[in-house]
């Protein structure tokens, strides 16, 4: 099943795709909505977030040749973490599909895309084991982790590099029937194909990275797990469009705006 | 004005507390909520964390002491940022007034609390100036940011250190009226005091700290930013009870738990 949040007059609704028609629903997607029985075109209506997180998890470094390469460009330690790298963004970054990523006047060149898998849980689980793990996802979307990275390098934390508003594109839909396993990430820039690697070509995969994550914390539904990127990206320029493919779930499709 | 969060049956609802007395409010305390007409004595209610922020922000290292303790403890620089220091915490590490906080067994000795006075959004803000960035400001709670110091210097992140759950007591209530400068932080353990610092006496103040982050980022009512604290603490162990007053606030308790 693949859900989405819109806007419909003056309120943001929940919704189920099927083909090109969206059904209105009511009550939490995670606990068996209703459709209120109203349908609208999926081509009519403006998607907002498919969900927004109560927490917002990202792993760090999780392919080898980004680690690689990213460690070199933020003059970092480029073996691989003992433990999965567990790291935070924030709900102001967030935006949806088909929104502009607005880069700021006082930013550099170095703005990158990071296209990743995003796991979206849909029940509250702590102390998860290998066996337990899965059954806390509720279902998988796209996200990109847009990134300055002269920020990245001379900020303590990653609260601009990372997070200023609009640089964590998000959508444009939770599906809930995946095969992993199958799954190719393309990064497309003005259509041209940038990257394509193995979505689960993980150096942490999402079984491990839940099991460790939840010995200390519980995960609650709503909150997404960004997965990490593989690859390095160029410098996105004004006018560019940015669109993330995963087989099986979709496309995550945004214009870029440099102020 | 004084608002709650509490639990009335199987949900959880807000009140204004007038005296000993909490009146059930109906719609967001940040747009003119109205009573319900239901009345509890404060003493009855069992209170849950005062607001569920949207993006839980924190300062670092934003008092004198402390700055000059902690970066010698973890082995950083212990000059003053150039800029105000902007970082995240979870909101799955969120606990009440009067919860526990629960040590996981495999945390070292070195579990410290950080009393701090915590800054909640009342509406929504970016490109705020000096003039204009308290009117974003909807009123004051109090934080205790809980830290396992080992973790806090062997982690790339502070998602354990910080962010396991339990470790960011917040709470009683948002007071909305105060006077900043009159206001003392005092911190006791077990009835002892341990620390007391005038509140406001941050090397980074709440007006120049919302400036600078809302060149990037959009605050939003229900956010909240932490602002740090003065001063170490000593290890926390089993049974000890942490108490953080901030006056004109009132105090937020909770007993420490060692698994």
């Amino acid at each position: 099943m693949r859900f989405v949040r819109f806007r419909k007059d003056n309120e943001i609704v929940h919704g189920l795709v099927e083909g090109r028609k969206v059904y209105e629903l009511t009550g939490s997607i995670f606990s068996q909505p209703k459709r209120t029985g109203e349908i609208f075109d999926l081509d009519g209506v403006e998607l907002d977030i498919p969900v927004v997180p109560r927490t917002f998890y990202a792993a760090g470094l999780n392919y080898q040749t980004h680690l690689e390469k990213m460690s070199a460009a933020v003059g970092l330690d480029a073996s691989a973490p003992d433990a999965p790298d567990i790291g935070y963004r924030a709900n102001n970054a967030l935006t949806a599909h088909e929104r502009p990523i607005i880069i700021p006047a006082d930013a550099t060149d170095q703005v990158h895309y990071e296209g990743e898998l995003v796991v979206v849980i849909g029940k509250e689980g702590k102390h998860l084991t290998s066996e337990t793990a899965m059954d806390v996802v509720f279902g998988y979307t796209i996200g990109n982790d847009v990134s300055e990275r002269s920020w990245q390098k001379s900020d303590k934390t990653m609260w601009r590099s990372k997070n200023t508003d609009t640089f964590k594109p998000m959508g444009p839909w939770v599906e809930t029937e995946v095969n992993l396993e199958a799954m190719t990430t393309t990064v497309r820039l003005n259509g041209q194909e940038q990257i394509k690697f193995k979505t689960n070509d993980m150096i942490t995969g999402i079984v491990p990275y839940l099991v460790h994550m939840t010995k200390y914390l519980t995960l609650y539904p709503g909150d997404v797990i960004w997965m990490g990127t593989e690859g390095t990206s160029p410098n996105l320029l004004d006018g560019d469009v940015v669109e993330v493919e995963l087989s099986g779930i979709g496309t995550l499709r945004n214009p870029v705006i440099r102020l």
